[in-house]
């Protein structure tokens, strides 16, 4: 291109890589934490139901039919709640509506890394904040000036929690906003929803991709004070939530019997998991979430990444500091589990 | 809210205010411009088969089967198409991309107020220029400097079409980036998708809401050169396309015969419209889309308005400046049309 027509920051932007998607072949896919169960059958019969002549029309600008249902499933009124086509959209609207050009955004790192390329979209300044070595909350966090500060939690990749009372404590501490992405918090043993009803500034995300088993449909819900949300709908897209989309995640909040029955199953395989990997000699931070990062011994992490993808199952590595040592692996089912355990020993030639 | 924690430039933004979706009262739609026609029985098998256990898993980042239908119907390589949810998405991309703050925004009008919504997102300013009386290009919107010029052809909500002829010439004459907004192309005679061949800051786009009948699962299409696509990917979120409007998407262009038929079933119609409206006195612009826009005479049009709604029929007003004497009403089926013209007599003391 012979003259440069994009904004300066966006051409120093790198994008965000996700986790590899194979095509067809058969792969076990233990890399970007999808729930190995599959959706409620009240899900697809609501999908059935939902395949006629209306997709003709525009749907509800603001996803009215999950919206009502998502503030009576969680305790919120409606105008609490905003949902999105995935809560990465709704990260992408929190920059938008509240993070300008040199403004500064704050998180504890290892974490999301979307919020850096959100963050240089917006022209904006990042300044991450280690965790401690355990994935406590650094100290220097709290009371920051920064317009935005993110806490994943449980926190990705290091599947590691922070109690209510300590994010508490934060929000009140901030002069900007607040936004705790709870996308794996049904796999914990509490969450943070009543922050967004106890505090001006919080804004908690959850999404319907990992519990839920609906990564595919791209669902995500905002709870927050009914100011942030009525300021965030104007960032939002006229029709962001597709109709079929829409449906699904109305019947899935009407089946959390089923979502309950796979979180048992998965974390009860969790347990099992850590085990098997402490037998083999591997530290593993403790995990509240449907993957662990484990500390590779004996071999490079890089190349342990490397042989398991020949041996047919995929996990993930982060060639970031902190992480080169260690690989996040999903919680997938026993038979996924046992398959990784046995390919993993194979992979490391010291154990 | 005891602080103010948004940006200054969201504070003072209005949200951009969709066309009234009605919940399930009977009322007749003639009000967003969706395609009175289902889609095609394709697309329904298409969704039925995809109802399975891939729901649980992330979708295609960038939509891949699709990306590759689009680029063989349209003409363009993959590496020159980007699917969108829905060309609102597309247009929200393209605007932070390649418009920062204070940066120039321009487009004839009256047009999509969207287009105003978007920039002050971007704390950017607007400098629309007047469209001529009979809608075609100011001399003015040529050799200007502005980062992003966007002309919606045929215009909504005026109908009128420019030739590809002009707007060529137009690209040629800018230092920005040229968005064409191509969503109701198909009712046209003509398109303007070989200027995104030719020119290299040409973005056309298309979506699959009007001519498809699928509104409500979001699918736009942006055809570029391959540096722009590549530039929009960085603002683009990670899997943006659900797994379900992705499937239906591809199907929709598999059978382009059955869009064709509903098309020409619609272009009929309108121009039994037209003339109808004529025949009542009305002026109406020359329409190459599958809405009119039409001078209300002997009655204020804001009144036809709300009278057309008591009597169960849904059109636009839009109470801004040039549009204040007129309607915007979408083409419906043979019958809506009549419908529409029984009652809009009834509404006119005069005619």
């Amino acid at each position: 291109m012979k003259r440069n027509l994009f904004r300066a920051n966006i051409v120093r932007l790198a994008g965000y890589v996700p986790g590899l998607q194979p095509g067809e072949q058969k792969v076990i896919k233990l890399n970007t934490n999808e729930n190995p169960y599959p959706p409620s059958p009240r899900v697809f019969a609501a999908l059935r139901g939902a395949l006629d002549d209306k997709l003709k029309l525009y749907p509800s600008p603001t996803a009215d039919g999950l919206r009502q249902k998502g503030s009576e499933v969680y305790g919120f009124r409606p105008e609490e709640v905003l949902v999105g086509n995935g809560s990465d959209e709704l990260l992408s609207m929190v920059f938008r509506a509240f993070v300008g050009a040199d403004d500064v955004v704050t998180y504890p790192w290892p974490s999301y890394s979307l919020f850096e390329v959100l963050a240089g979209i917006q022209g904006a300044q990042v300044c991450p904040i280690e965790y401690h070595a355990d994935y406590s909350l650094p100290e220097e966090l709290f009371s920051n000036h920064a317009k935005l500060t993110l806490v994943v939690n449980p926190n990705s990749p290091s599947g590691t929690f922070v109690s209510g009372e300590e994010l508490y404590r934060l929000a009140g501490s901030l002069s900007g906003v607040l936004v705790i992405d709870e996308a794996y918090v049904d796999f914990a043993e509490e969450d943070c929803l009543s922050l967004a009803r106890e505090c001006e500034n919080v804004i908690v995300l959850r999404t319907l991709s990992k519990s839920f088993s609906l990564a595919g449909l791209r669902i995500g819900l905002a709870f927050a004070p009914e100011e942030l949300i009525g300021g965030l709908l104007k960032v939002k897209d006229s029709y962001n939530v597709n109709c079929l989309s829409a449906v699904a995640g109305e019947a899935a909040l009407l089946d959390l019997a089923h979502m309950r029955t796979n979180v048992a199953k998965i974390t009860t395989t969790r347990t099992r998991l850590v085990q098997a990997l402490q037998e083999l000699g591997l530290e593993v931070y403790p995990s509240q979430s449907n993957f662990v990062l484990v500390r590779i011994s004996g071999a490079s992490a890089a190349d342990v990444y490397e042989e398991l993808e020949k041996r047919g199952i995929l996990v993930r590595y982060f060639n970031q500091p902190r992480l080169r040592d260690s690989l996040r692996i999903t919680v997938g089912t026993d038979a996924e589990t046992d398959a990784l355990l046995r390919e993993l020993k194979a992979s490391i030639p010291e154990t």
